[in-house]
Parts: C-alpha cells; sequence; structure tokens
C-alpha cells in the first residue's frame, strides 16, 4: 500500500489540471460566513455547480476525451452510459472537441434529461428497461461501431481529471483540516484524496454517501451492504450500488473516514443553499453540508471545506424541497379546528387568522368525516407564517377564544 | 449638462472603489453560455448576489459609512429608515465598523426581515402603520439621538458606492453594447453609468423598472405616473415610487434608455436564473434578464451584461414562483375529466395516466357541481408531466380512450 496507486498519483492529477486548464472553470472556494456562525465551524464551499453542465463531472471527461482526441485515434468516437452529469460534461465536451459522441439512457429517462444532454450534440439512445439490460446494449454497441466506452468513474484519467478539484482546493484554501466529499463511484473521491494527502496529509478527507445507497461506506469499513427501502434518493448523482475496482484502492490508501447522512438531512442542506448562500444544489451536492450538520461536534473550531458537487436537480424537486423546508421550519402550517356548523363561523375564525398576521394559502371542509359532534364540522387550514415563534402565538390566540385544534 | 454632476463623478466612484476595496466582493461577471444561445446575445451576468448580505447595496452603505467613521464624528451613529437590503446592508458594515446602527421598518415588517438585520447586530425599531409615518418618526429620533439619517439612494457617497459595480463591469468585459441596470430610486443606475459614460461613452445603459412601480421610468419620459393597480411586486427592492433629486440629474445625463417589465416575466426570469444558472435571484436582480427576454430583437447579436442586483427572495416566494414556473413550462397541468360515477372508473382513468407515465400530484372529485348527467361525476388531476409534448400525449390518448377532457 505504501507505493501508491499504479494508475493515479499526484502527477497524472497535475498533467490533467494542466491539460484541462481554461476548458473547464477554476471554480470558487468560498467561506460562508453565515453557515460558520451557525455550525461553529470555518466552513469553505467548493462551488463545482458553477461549472458549464454544472458538476464536477467535466473535469474527468475532459481529461478523458483529450486522450483519445491526441494520440489514441483508433476510434470512432465515444460511447457512454448515463442519464446524469457525466452524460452531460461528455457531450458538451465531446462537440467542443469534435468528437463523436453516443450516450445510451434507459427507456424511462425523464425527458429533461435525454434534452439536457442533446442539446450539447451527442447522440441519445434510449434503451433498456433496466440497468444490466441498457449496460450490454451499450457495450454491444461500442464493440460494433468501433466506440471507445467511458466509464462514469472507474478509469484512471477521469478519476485524475475529478483530482483537479483537490489540487485547486489545495491551493485555494491553507490548512485545511476537514475536507468532505460525496460518494458514489468513487472517482471524485478517489482523485481528491489522493490529490490531497500527497499536498497536505495532515487534511482529513472524508467520503460521504446515502444511508439508501451506501455501497461504499460499506466497503470501507469492510461490512457487506444490501441495498434496503425504497431505491430512490434525493441524491441521485450519487445512487451507485458499488464502487469501482480503481476507485477502491484509492479510497483505501487515501481516505480518513466514511459517513452517511440520510435523505432529510440532505433535503434540509438543499434548502440552507439556497436560502444562505443563494445556490442551486443537487442532493449530492449537499450531501456534505448535511455531514457537516450533523456531526457538528467533530467539525466544531475546524477550517472545513465542502465540496457541492453538482447543481443538476430537477425543478419539480426543488420546489417540493423549498415546501418541505418551509414546513420544516413553521413558516408553513397545517392545522385542524373544530367549528359549529353554523353561517358565520368560518368567518369569524377566518377573520380571527386574519388579526394574528397569518395568511391562509388552503382550506378545506369537513363534514361528514369530522367533527364532536353533528353541530360542528372540522376545518383544515394550511397557513403561512413567520416562523415558530407565530405558531405559538396562533395556537395560544386561537385556544383562549374557545377553538379546539391541532397542528398536523 | 454637459459638465456633469457637481456631487457625483468618476473619481468619486474610484475613490469609493479604493476605500470599498477589500471589504466588499469584487463580484464575478460571467457569460451564461446557455441564455446566450437562447436569447440570440452573447449575455454576461454580473452576480451581485453573491455580496455577504446579497446585494450590490453594500457597496454604497459602506462607502458612506466609511464617511462616517472618519472625519465626519459628530454624530452618535447612523440611522436609516429600510426594511430590505440597504438595511441589511448597514447592520453588517456599521457592525464591522464599529458604528452604532438603528434601523425603523413599519410595523408590518415580516419578522424574517427583521430578524436578518438584527443579526448583523443593528438595533431594529418597528415603527409606523404608514410609509409617512414611519419616516417622520425616523427623522425625529434621528434628531432626538444625535445620529445621522443614511438614505437609502438620493445621497452622493452612496451612489459613488453603488457605482463601482460600473466599474467592475467595465474592467470584466470589453465592448460592452449594452448594460442593464434595475430602476428603483436610481441609486444603482446613477452610479453605474456616471462610471460607464466616463469609460465607455459608446456603451448604452438602459434602466429596467416594473410596470407597477414606474416612477423614474416616467421622469426620463418626462410623463406623469400615478400609482394604478395592485401596489405589490415580486421585485420589491425597486419598488419605489419616485426617484431621488440627485438621481434623476444622473439619469438625465447618463441614462440612454428605459424600459418596464411586467410580473410575468420577472418571475420566468427568477425561474430561469434557478435553472439555469443555479443562482438565486429576487425580483429586482431578475427583471434585467426579463427585458433581454422581452426585447430580444434589440439585442440580438449584441453584448449585453445584466446586474443581477441582489438574491434576497422571500423562500414562500421562490416556492411559488417554481411552481408557477413549471405551470408555465407545462410540467406541472391541471385537467378536468368526466368519468362514469361507477365502481373502477377512476382505476381505469388512473391506470391509463400511469401508463403514459404522468405522475399524479392530487386529484379531487367534484360530484354535486359537475358531470354531464347524474350517472357521470368530474375528476380534477393535477399531473405531473415532461412538457408541453407529453402534454399532447396524454390529451389524445385520453381523447382516444373516449374521455372528455379540458385542461384548465
Amino acid at each position: 500500500m505504501s507505493k501508491g496507486n499504479p494508475q493515479v498519483n499526484l502527477e497524472s492529477i497535475q498533467d490533467a489540471a494542466a491539460k484541462i486548464s481554461g476548458r473547464v472553470l477554476y471554480t470558487a472556494c468560498q467561506k460562508s460566513e453565515t453557515l460558520s456562525r451557525q455550525l461553529g465551524c470555518e466552513l469553505y464551499i467548493k462551488f463545482e455547480n458553477q461549472q458549464f453542465t454544472a458538476s464536477f463531472k467535466e473535469r474527468g471527461a475532459l481529461n478523458r476525451l483529450l486522450y483519445d482526441g491526441a494520440a489514441n485515434n483508433h476510434f470512432d468516437g465515444v460511447i457512454a452510459m448515463s442519464a446524469g452529469n457525466h452524460a452531460q460534461a461528455l457531450a458538451y465536451h465531446g462537440s467542443e472537441l469534435g468528437i463523436q459522441t453516443t450516450i445510451v439512457m434507459p427507456r424511462s429517462t425523464p425527458n429533461a434529461k435525454v434534452e439536457a444532454t442533446r442539446v450539447f450534440g451527442a447522440q441519445v439512445i434510449l434503451h433498456g428497461a433496466t440497468f444490466d439490460e441498457t449496460r450490454q446494449f451499450t457495450e454491444a454497441l461500442a464493440e460494433q461501431q468501433n466506440l471507445e466506452l467511458i466509464h462514469p468513474f472507474d478509469d484512471p484519467l477521469v478519476i485524475a481529471g475529478q483530482g483537479t478539484v483537490g489540487l485547486e482546493v489545495m491551493q485555494q484554501v491553507e490548512n485545511v483540516d476537514y475536507l468532505v466529499v460525496p460518494v458514489g463511484g468513487g472517482g471524485l473521491i478517489g482523485g481528491v484524496a489522493c490529490a490531497t494527502k500527497a499536498q497536505s496529509p495532515k487534511t482529513q478527507v472524508l467520503g460521504v454517501q446515502m444511508e439508501r445507497f451506501a455501497g461504499a461506506h460499506a466497503a470501507f469499513h469492510k461490512n457487506s451492504w444490501e441495498p434496503q427501502g425504497p431505491q430512490s434518493t434525493v441524491a441521485e448523482g450519487i445512487a451507485v450500488k458499488q464502487p469501482g475496482v480503481i476507485t477502491s484502492d484509492l479510497i483505501a490508501r487515501y481516505v480518513d473516514e466514511f459517513h452517511l447522512v440520510n435523505e432529510t438531512e440532505v433535503e434540509q442542506a438543499i434548502f440552507d443553499l439556497l436560502e444562505i448562500e443563494k445556490t442551486v444544489s443537487e442532493g449530492a451536492g449537499a450531501a456534505t453540508l448535511a455531514l457537516v450538520r450533523r456531526n457538528r461536534e467533530q467539525f466544531c473550531g475546524k477550517r472545513v471545506v465542502v465540496i457541492l458537487s453538482g447543481g443538476n436537480i430537477d425543478m419539480m424537486i426543488l420546489s417540493s424541497v423549498l415546501q418541505r423546508g418551509l414546513v420544516r421550519s413553521h413558516r408553513l402550517v397545517r392545522m385542524q379546528v373544530e367549528i359549529p356548523d353554523t353561517p358565520g363561523a368560518l368567518a369569524q375564525l377566518t377573520t380571527q387568522l386574519g388579526a394574528l398576521d397569518s395568511n391562509i394559502m388552503d382550506i378545506a371542509h369537513h363534514r361528514a368525516f369530522g367533527g364532536s359532534s353533528v353541530r360542528a364540522t372540522l376545518v383544515e387550514v394550511v397557513l403561512q407564517l413567520r416562523g415558530e415563534e407565530q405558531q405559538d402565538t396562533v395556537y395560544e390566540s386561537l385556544t383562549e377564544a374557545g377553538y379546539d385544534l391541532t397542528f398536523l
């Protein structure tokens, strides 16, 4: 183990940095004053969502494509299987370099993702109902059309490209105590950990996975892991069941700790990045901030860099995350109130709610199913409030006025 | 007019730049590839939402406070009337400089805004039901407590500070054809236009206001303007009825054109900045992009810089903007379908919708009020779709299957 990985090392990462320079963004790494105060540490964010296709994946994809474009020209183009950031990164840089790019996606892929890749000039083929079907088709097509298959993470040049994020962080922030990296297949953390440990051995490199997709976490801790519960996550970008061979070796060599976060924690982090940092993060990108909040004590007083790996989140999902965040912070509350089933009763309630400066968003009357007697009816009201304090005021004022109410 | 404004000029703006340097961010001004392609121009965005308190207002506030801190020390502190970005900017930099800051807000101000200002160490006083009441109270308190009143825009040092945005743009982008600036009281455009015209006379400086708050626009066009319609706007930051005296003079001297945008156009621009640029903009900040989309032909083939002036938008409002954006882009649709009032009829409909890959978000049954006969019932369904194309498919498939449906 002491000799380093034979395929990825500081030199190959520095080489990647030189090659991709000017073609991908050297992204900002900024201190968040507000989050630092909230979390009691010095928190820096590396904004990989600022890349053109909004994720770090461009680094690895471009480094790999530059290799193909130069010496390795016995292929007629490249091919990849991906519905996500890897596909967009390859499509964009393939088109920039004039390399024919074919992307295969499962048939069930949403149109938005197909379009997001097609717009960069790639040929997109929808095939296969399962992951394995899509993979087999992709491999067959690669052989048949003489296309080079580019793996999303288990490829030394891809990993070296992703490692340039680590080089930049080391240049941008001194004396980093903790560098927190999201992990799916391990391409990002493999490269970043290798670059970081070579330049700042005392910096602790931490991997973060979702509880629902914990393959690399289990491998790190030498446990076995079986998918459990719903196989969907807000952090699609790291919904990978198993790390690669090369990435597993790099993780074992260079990563110090591995942690898990859950769906709610990541949603909260997406919300905070939107409200405080004014930036859009996908689930995978927010998982790192979620870990710092979850394990706050570990990071207390330390200098921490979290990698915000990408910003590609469906607007429908972002809208749900926002609404759920408002509910969590008591800015959107649902309450059930019993009122007399008489004319004017609802007017009385709504007048009182108006006087309490709470905005009614939605209201529903449940006649047959609720109420303590046939003379009473249950009203369900969704209110827009300023937070928990105002919710308490509403509760007290209505109770004082004789209403029987529950917040749901 | 040819002698320039006696109170604000290139020198005073350059002086402000030197003074505030290092204490406010020199924000990025980046080309948006995707928006450039969409709009047929070369579009650059100046990201003032990256400032610590998330708006350009820090520049003017700090320049003004530095003057107070230095020579002008016969006051015991500063005071301002504002519930918005001016308040946060003063509170933050006042606290950084050790200057006692008092902020007066109308009584109806939402808690979130009070907290956002209090957190930076300002004393916040809630007073007055109307604008005039709050203003009178503020002026009286200033006199009584020997505090210097800092106007949000009609102050030469504040304007010079805001003008540094223009200096930076001129350094960051060459040969700008159009520089588009949001206008409320005119502090930002006054300074920016002055700096821009001094350095690049051929750059056209354009002001943008909301149709609902068009005071400066009317003054520019020498029309009169009376508030009409609802006095609320998604662009609160520029909801100012009249420009100032100094700012009006600067606008008349240096601004080339003045335009209006409406609420829907600004909402769309907020949505696009979120989805494409992964950045959170307040309404005022998105008004400039809204104008470029509205008057696309004017900007075609030109190099255009839009100032994204700030990112302070209520998360509840952002959530509504997102939902309305999804509705506009046919990703969230509401339809009314008539089904037979028999067991199994709803199952048949929902099965067909599922097969069409459309996700049901909400469903309601209207028995008494709808349907062509007592044997039929109206169902209202909210669907999550991929866009207009899928909506057409759903319409055709259901019609073919014999359903009578309307999209609402």
